[in-house]
């Protein structure tokens, strides 16, 4: 946190001015914040807009305030760090996603999810470096190593998860929120996996071996961040039932919650795992052992803080970068030539959009071909919708733009004040506008979910067969599936629908062994004489 | 929180090394912490333990291995930050103390509370700091002038309501628990406004003029601080009354709650005001109004959430102190003479002590004279245990120590290590020590309490009697109070009684005016067609 406050007291003189300056910063932020929250209460039946757009809106009219009140020195009263978004802001998003993500739907995708992720942002990320070292070079912009043009790659690949949770609603269209959202957290992954990689690896020359250790380096880190999760998860499920801590105090449950999934993430960065995969996993065992085995109070209050935490990292981001947006250094560098930087923003933006629809038809024809049953393939107009809620780039593209583009969010060359202003272009034009049209976008193009959701809402008793496809992947009861899924009895079986078949092994591995250690929904904490949990008990 | 990172970006090179050794300090932290929880759980039956002791136990020994895998010449991660305390960590706890007090028992004591809090911690102040002028004056431990001194009569007249709130019990000693954690929140802002005006009042010469300055600086003080807390706890409840957010989101609700009583703290340090006292009356605000406005889930969030975090701002507190108590810079300085460390330890302590002697039995015996009957009186055994519960020094006391001695927690002068090891002594002694010796003190002063409130669980029919000199000031039932207060009829019953009457007044008032507007309890949000929340409906 304030782990470095330390090293700044030397100037201090006395205790109440102790740091004032950044007192009137928490100030104006906690300030911004709350109005950003009652103006987006205000604004929740408004069609067009959403949470983000309005934080970035009020960011950037602060900044303006800022600026007029500095006489144009200054919009902005914190400089962009790095180390606040990954370390204080990222954690709490990423975690709650896990947590509050409906697992059936998550990993029945999951084939479809990692072939976008992963194998989506390598091509994404292969066409803008290309694009870029095709066109940037033949423009005035100033020395690019090749390094740079790979960054810019993998920088714009790097879709917005956060925002894409704020355009899609998990409730009316499950199978593109799952597809979208999945395919962003593997996303992130990739492209921070990617950049470090570009960041280490001596570019100069390329081979096979390089390649295969590029991809084997991916692996391992998918595997190693996904299992570190998943065992932090599993952890505090185990200390939580064993030890039994709702016989005394429900804060203690809660704060163990809190702080492993916080230490899962640390853990990850201290080991240069990717922190996002893991904090993710640990979100989705937490949700399906340790929630279950905590007080009913702990479990409201869980369920609650954790999205709340979130929901204020989310509009902290938007407003920061809001207001970093207007900052006057970075665009004085390129105030001579107005021209360029349009340019270059708008040729990022095409090579975005380029760069995305290259993967998502391709990879979803690809999905389809292992799918058999017409409502398990993406249709045609749900292929534009992931397509274009995937097309905004957000705060990793601008931490990762800012790491390697300038030091200490300042820098002297030209060519990288372009590719920072652009990038800031690129963040603010593709979550305004194409996040303002997203919402009618999905009213066009899917136009049955709004009406179904309502339907299934005002009349519990509409016809099962038509809601079927698409309740299937929103229900989250392992009761009904337990019904719906049948044993699978034979080999044709699990080649026909593999996904239902290892669901089924899973939950008989879930049940045989799992839960008897690590709790779950249904387990009841033994304790003498402690008070049986109503909720739990319910549903045993 | 971070928003000094930016200027530490610097020297960062790599994406996933960025500030390598803070990740490893917060994953150190963080483990330290969850270790802390599951040992203060399991020694939760333990009568002398608790978790503050726990936490400053396991700090010092992590401070020990630090140490030895240093080769001696460090033993901590983090230097002592008073911006991380006062910012960060204070915060919750003061607010969480505020939102949980019995309202009624605290505004019942509040002139005896007050009478504690501000002329106490004056008296012991002053006694204090003459101790400390005519005793070390005659010390050879170095050059220390007036404003030293009377620093020091300010550091150690802060006693640490932190660990107050854990040795008492707000249900089993409610009269003590209020008192002394009243007093405790009253003397933190007496402590920090006598520090300031000793650090901004020219003190060569004092005359009648500059005294009464400093009094009506602390009246201004007090008045204004109170109003801000109280102003934005209104405006909180005002907002969500009046906007109902439970009805499209209650994370909104959560989040408003917790960043206005934060926005209420960074005003106060903003204007220089006592932001403890500021946040310690927006939580009873808080508690009293819009705790009640908002839906049932967030109630429930909202009161683990603030208990959670305050629980583990505390344990951070302490382990921290525990971890710091043993930094090998600050003991060099005085490792040539460690009989004046501890001669001047001794002093301190014997100063704390008396001064703490000074005010308590003399005070008690004034407000004695003001009560009527017998049980509303401190008895002996209750002055003694008033006494002992308030020695105990913590972060506060450590904080002012390091502004007043140090410069960004370094020093290079003797008489400074010294006073710096002294508080370091004097903290960990009064917390150990006497820390370890409330709880059975206070089993053998007032032995009827803990077999009082298991008799009180166990057999609700325990006649009424025996039992409602006690429950009188812990039920915090509007309707049993609406029974039990008489409707004062005449100027004497207000003279006799005037607490009751001021009281009887308030709810006059309360219901007639604050409520309609504010909200409260058994208010229902009226919003078209929204579902009625149980809880308040159950309640009017």
């Amino acid at each position: 946190m304030a782990f470095d406050f330390g090293t700044l007291l030397g100037n201090v003189d006395r205790l109440s001015t102790s740091d004032h300056q950044s007192v009137v910063s928490i100030n104006l932020f906690v300030a911004l914040i709350c109005a950003c929250i009652v103006i987006g209460h205000l604004l929740e039946e408004n069609r067009w807009m959403n949470e983000s757009i309005t934080a970035l809106v009020i960011g950037s009219c602060t900044g303006i305030v800022i600026l007029l009140i500095s006489g144009g020195k200054n919009s902005h009263i914190l400089v962009f760090s790095e180390d606040l978004f990954f370390i204080y802001l990222l954690p709490p998003i990423i975690f709650n996603a896990g947590f509050q993500v409906k697992k059936k739907s998550f990993f029945r995708n999951f084939s479809t999810i990692m072939l976008f992720g992963a194998l989506g942002t390598l091509i994404s990320f292969i066409i803008i470096s290309l694009g870029a070292i095709g066109i940037f070079k033949k423009m005035n912009i100033g020395s690019l190593e090749i390094g740079d043009y790979l960054a810019i790659g993998a920088i714009f690949s790097a879709t917005d998860s956060v925002c894409t949770l704020q355009v899609l609603n998990q409730d009316e269209t499950p199978l593109l929120y799952s597809l979208v959202f999945g395919e962003g957290v593997v996303n992130d992954a990739t492209s921070v996996v990617l950049f470090n990689a570009i960041q280490n690896f001596d570019l100069s020359h390329i081979d096979t071996g390089k390649a295969m250790e590029l991809v084997g380096n991916f692996l391992y880190l998918f595997a190693s961040s996904t299992a570190l999760g998943v065992a932090a998860g599993l952890l505090s499920a185990y200390i939580i039932k064993k030890l039994y801590f709702g016989r005394h105090s429900t804060d203690r449950e809660v704060a163990i919650m809190i702080l492993m999934a916080y230490l899962s993430y640390m853990l990850a960065e201290l080991f240069y795992l990717s922190a996002i995969l893991t904090v993710f996993f640990s979100g989705i065992v937490m949700s399906h052992y340790t929630w279950h085995n905590v007080t009913e109070s702990s479990r409201v209050t869980t369920k609650h803080t954790f999205a709340t935490l979130s929901f204020i990292a989310e509009i902290f981001i938007f407003l920061y970068v809001g207001m970093d947006a207007l900052d006057i250094e970075k665009w004085k560098f390129v105030s001579d030539s107005p021209g360029i930087s349009v340019q270059v923003s708008s040729i990022l933006l095409g090579l975005v959009l380029v760069g995305r629809a290259a993967f998502v038809f391709p990879l979803s024809f690809l999905s389809n071909l292992t799918k058999k049953t017409p409502e398990a393939k993406i249709s045609f107009n749900q292929q534009v919708t992931i397509w274009w809620a995937g097309l905004m780039r957000g705060a990793v593209s601008m931490a990762l733009a800012y790491n390697q583009f300038t030091r200490g969010g300042h820098t002297q060359l030209r060519a990288n004040a372009i590719m920072i202003t652009s990038t800031i272009t690129v963040v603010l034009f593709s979550t305004v506008v194409f996040g303002l049209m997203t919402k009618p976008l999905i009213r066009i193009l899917l136009p049955s979910h709004k009406h179904l959701s309502r339907m299934i809402s005002s009349e519990p008793t509409t016809p099962k067969s038509f809601i079927v496809p698409l309740l299937d992947s929103t229900q989250d009861s392992e009761a009904d599936l337990e019904r719906h899924v049948p044993r699978p009895h034979s080999l044709r079986m699990l080649l026909s629908t593999p996904s239902h078949t290892v669901h089924y092994y899973w939950r008989k591995f879930d049940n045989a062994f799992m839960r008897p250690v690590f709790g779950g929904r249904g387990f009841v904490p033994f304790a003498p004489g402690s008070p049986t949990d109503p909720v739990g008990g319910n549903l045993q």
